[in-house]
């Protein structure tokens, strides 16, 4: 029925400008006067302001389900008009346009085989870039013209290295995981910087070394229900597989849509009844 | 001047995920690897948490004004990873994605050609799906192969009964018709389950059996200016044809755009005026 | 790579109705069943409930970007139902559809050659339009059928004047500018209608006679660093190139995005610390 052979080049787009000013509106304008085709999907535009951590894991979270010829823009942004330089990273599995700010550290240590360049050729930006919004004037041309065939090369020079968010890394010791809160979502579930589980029958749970380029060496692998998670002042005993395994409104946790170890309430808001705030610690302890 | 011959698939999203995560980014990520071509129309992501009426009754003031081979994918699922089904519902004016938990009951009263099916094919999910993102694992695959010509009896199996939402009727007496609150708008607007309502000169309005699958029996007809409505502890007289009929911050009732009953403040929010909840008694009394 | 010879027809939309309800999805629809090639690009739906201004000013920062035959579909329509008119005005940059209160005011200011028409052609609108809810019944048809190729006088009548908002316009002294708060965006920055600045050097500014259709005449040239700004109570020393050319946390004002004098916090919510509000004076004092 659909006879159409060429894929519309797909432009992604995530932002801290929420969506009650035209910003993100006047991004997609220059977009289609460069690429009328594009097909533009909103990711986020309600990071936290200046969040360049938050930014971070959602883009990882999201991107790898995304065709390989994806261009990915995000424009979370506190340094524009300074000296911090705008680049692109070419990888197997998508391209990025974004502040060199640390926002691609997450997306960098998932793929080795990334290029980086800066932008620095003015031929692919907006005439006269103004100094407060490079999202409108730079980022959106240069994932425009990229969308549209232009060579990356052509965009930009090579770099060697980008800015890396610093990053907690979990700690694996005999008989328990140690890592911290990483980010609360719309639900209030809490997710946190402990990555790479998963089910391996119904009792046992693995932790592999697959987690936000952490290094844990080999898998782990532990008794589900018998574990015991702390978070904050928080207790709870078991791993669970699913939300409505409890009753509602009670504590549980379990291995989150990514991997990671969640904390949550069935049908509730954890974030808000366990008062846990980003950065907290947590825990898995197990006999292993 | 617009040549295209086929029609682009058209999708349309409607979850309680909020948009400040990057869980809609990937269904549609999902969708457009399998799917490229798909016109991906969001009705809501702002359901409240778990809200299983308030997207049921979006959902069925929404779907009509699509055209006929649109895919509509609904996740509101507190059920995720239990035993609840994912299921799909075809029908002349569109075909709808879902779990089984009675999201589709108001689309189903008005479309009484449906056939639904169990999605049970995992040919058609994604490989290894997870406990806690079936949008992303099994509705957004099954909405893509659909909307890419995929026949529904290829996700799944024909199924006789789906989960109905247990749903209050209006109750229609001589001189009154008693119902209740059933969604409140963005503007405040308090929309009610007193549905099938329409003009029919400049001083009659009418109550046609016509309303959310209620069985009213013969159209009601009263004079709408000498009619006097209540709503918890409010009483309005006389039933508006505009907002601006009114003065600026005075209550009015009026029918709303999908024929309900509606109770509103000109340029002002009635639900906080007003303090009305859903589930709220409001009853028109009128001369017939 | 994409080798399509036509440019599919673009519709952005701008209302008032936030994206809780199916509002905004139901215009979607009944636009994709007119032209079901129409590329959707939503603007914003979080312009505060009737307020005609603020669209106003969020429209004409953000159609300039946008290619030339783009329809721009704008519902903040507080006189539904009344006598206003639903209207469209046609510019050599766009197309407009809206109704008549004021909200097309800045467009036709720079816009000289825009011809305005009133839609008063019923065979263009959905059938039976209710009286609550042109945004879907009158406004989305006309949007659908101009972007699908149909001219504007088939739809309408060529009318000679439009409502214009009532608009403070800055005031230029020897020695000074003065203006107000005209808008406060999602990161808390003040906007004001002292608009038409551009830098000249490292050190001077100057403001044009291009603000929003005040008629400034000659330009004003001052020395930036040397400026003082009041807004409010507060007063900041020097106008800054960049947020981050001061500390963060710290007041600052520049020169916004689209050219009016903006104060800002660096990485903060200048809005909240220095609890302004719209219409609270602003000027800048200068030696020329």
């Amino acid at each position: 029925m659909h006879s159409m052979t060429t894929i519309p080049p797909i432009i992604t787009l995530l932002t801290d400008f929420g969506e009650r000013d035209g910003y993100v509106g006047t991004m997609k304008g220059v977009i289609l006067n460069i690429v009328p085709h594009a097909r533009l999907v909103d990711i986020s535009h309600q990071v936290n302001p200046q969040d360049v951590r938050q930014a971070a894991s959602i883009l990882v979270e999201v991107y790898p389900y995304f065709p390989a010829q994806t261009v990915h823009l995000v424009v979370v942004d506190p340094g524009v008009g300074s000296e911090r330089r705008p680049v692109a990273l070419k990888t197997p599995r998508g391209c990025f346009i974004a502040p060199d700010n640390g926002v691609l550290t997450l997306v960098r240590r998932r793929e080795p085989a990334a290029e980086a360049y800066v932008l620095d050729n003015p031929d692919y930006w907006l005439p006269e870039p103004s100094r407060t919004f490079h999202g409108r004037d730079i980022f959106s041309p240069a994932a425009a013209h990229l969308a549209n065939g232009v060579p990356l090369a052509d965009l930009g020079t090579p770099v060697g290295d980008l800015i890396d968010l610093p990053l907690a890394e979990p700690v694996i010791s005999p008989g328990s995981i140690r890592g911290e809160v990483f980010r609360v979502d719309h639900f209030g579930n809490i997710l946190t910087n402990i990555t790479g589980l998963r089910w391996i029958d119904e009792r046992t749970a693995a932790c592999f070394p697959t987690g936000l380029g952490s290094d844990l060496g080999e898998p782990v692998y532990f008794d589900a229900p018998s574990a015991r998670i702390t978070v904050g002042r928080n207790t709870i005993d078991g791993l669970s597989q699913t939300y409505s395994q409890v009753s509602i409104g009670q504590v549980l946790s379990l291995i989150g849509s990514s991997g990671e170890l969640e904390i949550s309430i069935n049908q509730g808001n954890a974030q808000e009844e366990l008062r846990v705030e980003v950065g907290d610690p947590v825990t898995i302890y197990f006999k292993s």
